[in-house]
């Protein structure tokens, strides 16, 4: 029977492998035109929404403690103080090598309860339904938001560079 | 056993109840605002990107084309001439009761192969590698750029309003 291992794992890991790349190609981007990196890390499509730097943050917490849950398992806390390209990218490998730590063993079909806030209130849903409606939506949404912000600047990214290759 | 319907039609639905959601409050700001709604519809985050209104049908086509690829169905076509918010959300309801219109008998546990275009070559992966790796990224992609080109102009929304409810 598929677990929430098998939806959860790939899936996640797949995002933010992908982002790592996009991130490698705005710190390229950068670079050849010479524009500081903190300017494109700082940068928000609106005055009061998270700047990329925030973005990569969060898709790794929501990732990280997401699946935590999911796994009746301690998720790692990290400081956010990720500033450079190579410190964001080296963000998004720690939570891959969290997410690929944890075996298949730890989740379960997706029926048993996992509690987690919304929007500080504490809720409670089956594990499928909260991989489904919260984590999913959540990492990808934070995924789409990066790659936007870059996108918005001028980096040369197109959506074969979100979705990553299907044999990878 | 959970079936690829259990995984996509309920996360998918969802997704798109979401995007009427904050179309409806584009529009409420629009009206409020006095702004053109055409505008707002035709606005993007760069001149290369698509607009909004595009991002509504591509976020529609990824989901009736790739869930009709998972149930051995055909999609219906549509002819993407929506103009304004009425029709932009008329079109994502469309696209959710045809997805809730397909049977839970039409979908596998995931293992069946499913052929499909990636940037024009054809391909083949099981079903949930589909789903996984090509329809949930790619519906959540437009359905977050959507909301991006919104926020961007100033369109007062937050992640619950691309999230929903969890109790919905």
């Amino acid at each position: 029977m598929p677990t929430m291992h098998d939806a959860a794992i790939p899936t996640i890991t797949r995002a933010l492998k992908n982002l790592i790349h996009v991130l490698e190609k705005a710190a390229a981007h950068a670079e050849a035109k010479k524009i500081e990196p903190a300017v494109l890390i700082g940068s928000r499509l609106y005055p009061d929404m998270f700047p990329l730097g925030r973005q990569v943050q969060i898709a790794s917490d929501i990732a990280k403690g997401g699946i935590a849950r999911m796994a009746q398992a301690e998720g790692p806390k990290w400081e956010d103080n990720e500033t450079t390209f190579p410190e964001l990218i080296e963000r998004a490998r720690k939570t891959i090598a969290y997410l690929e730590s944890l075996k298949p063993e730890q989740f379960d079909d997706g029926s048993r309860t996992v509690s987690f806030p919304v929007q500080g209130q504490p809720k409670t849903a089956t594990a499928s339904k909260y991989l489904y409606t919260r984590v999913l939506p959540n990492v990808f949404f934070h995924c789409a938001t990066a790659y936007n912000i870059l996108r918005h600047n001028g980096v040369e990214l197109g959506k074969a560079d979100f979705l990553g290759p299907l044999e990878a």
